[in-house]
């Protein structure tokens, strides 16, 4: 069932969602705000764009151009809907497309940032896979594992262009070796944690094309402290 | 100037120093309260032993033989005294000898856990070696590099055993990329910050030989709260 949402931290904003298909997480907000814009960024790119939330808070911070891909039509409708009711349509390119093929496609060097909240679970590990095609696809890496992200990456980035991404922890090898194999240095790293005792559940990473070994683990950010968001979250959402 | 102290945390155990040379450092306390000891390993190792805080810590832990290598004659020779000090000549072996050599001529799969607190700093960075030779030893990757820390781990190390090092979170990437090329799959890591709002400044970390890819991100640990230590370094230290 579709329905429009205040979208959380922007009172200006508001999001076209629809619960059968996959609404927008927190997740989502992190990474656009552990994304540092320099003003001299002129295109961003944001794989899986879903609803658009990234892209959504990014043109708040910044004038460059943005381009969202999202491989699904049920998501890639809601994302254009979105953004034609915040009137972001001069901003906001929305593409409705398989990122690999763009990758094909697409000439290289176009971007300052790439953006990704990718699927999370390895196929492989998946106990039972959402009936759902649609949760499905925006959940598992299905159509798009890490190894594809930097890949993909590397081509589509400029020179010492910055992709940062939103994982799991118990990913952060792999994801750290991937990107050197395709020339991204790790510069930065942030953990999540539920809350104070607890092991982290997310990590955000981000990483330069052809930077210079040294990164940076920046201090971690907690969700819940007795059983209400920390400060630091209700920054982002109020 | 040698001197005698208690051992901080055990009151029964003391510790023989020179502040000439190299006096042992939170960081050693850190690494031996963030190890796991299984009741049945065998033969651990401590690479770089110094004056054998690591060591003293463990032998309170476990009724394992353990083993300290150490290159430099003066802190070797504190490490004797300490032991003897202490009554604990039954159960940890000292060895004076660069740990290259002894991994040469060792025989393979021989421990269950290896921990090293090695010299930190790339020679290449360093702006000025220490003009103390020892210290210069102790702190710089002169005579051990994190690549020949993991080389000699993989040869000495039983199949499933342990390593667990304290280093730089800048050294991260380069740390786990090490590790998975001496197929040492990293499992367990800690992050420690001198105090909230800080970056990290410290990481601990643990890999098994031959071990299945995933990694849980523990809770961090903090160093300093109101310019004093937090509970849990009191925990170790007291």
């Amino acid at each position: 069932m579709k329905e429009i949402n205040y979208f959380l931290g922007y009172p200006d904003l508001k999001i076209v969602q629809n619960k059968d298909y996959f609404k927008f997480s927190l997740d989502s907000i992190l990474l656009a705000n552990f994304v540092n814009i320099n003003p001299s960024y002129k295109n961003i790119l944001d794989i899986g764009t879903g609803n658009a939330p990234i892209l959504l808070v990014l043109s708040q911070k910044t004038t460059a151009n943005l381009t969202g891909i999202e491989i699904q039509k049920e998501s890639y409708d809601l994302a254009v809907e979105t953004i034609k009711l915040n009137k972001l349509e001069d901003k906001i390119t929305l593409i409705n497309k398989d990122v690999k093929d763009y990758y094909r496609e697409s000439e290289s060097d176009l971007y300052d940032l790439v953006v990704c909240n990718p699927p999370y679970f390895k196929t492989e590990n998946a106990s039972h896979l959402n009936k759902n095609l649609n949760k499905t696809l925006a959940r598992h890496e299905i159509s798009l594992n890490i190894e594809d992200i930097f890949k993909i990456t590397k081509k589509l980035l400029k020179n010492k262009g910055i992709i940062s991404i939103i994982h799991r922890p118990e990913r952060l090898v792999d994801i750290v070796t991937l990107m050197r194999q395709n020339n991204i240095e790790p510069k930065r790293i942030k953990f999540v944690y539920p809350k104070k005792g607890k092991e982290s559940n997310m990590l955000l990473i981000e990483g330069m094309k052809n930077g210079k070994p040294g990164i940076k683990v920046l201090e971690p950010l907690y969700i819940y402290e007795n059983n209400e968001y920390t400060k630091e979250v209700i920054k982002y959402i109020k």
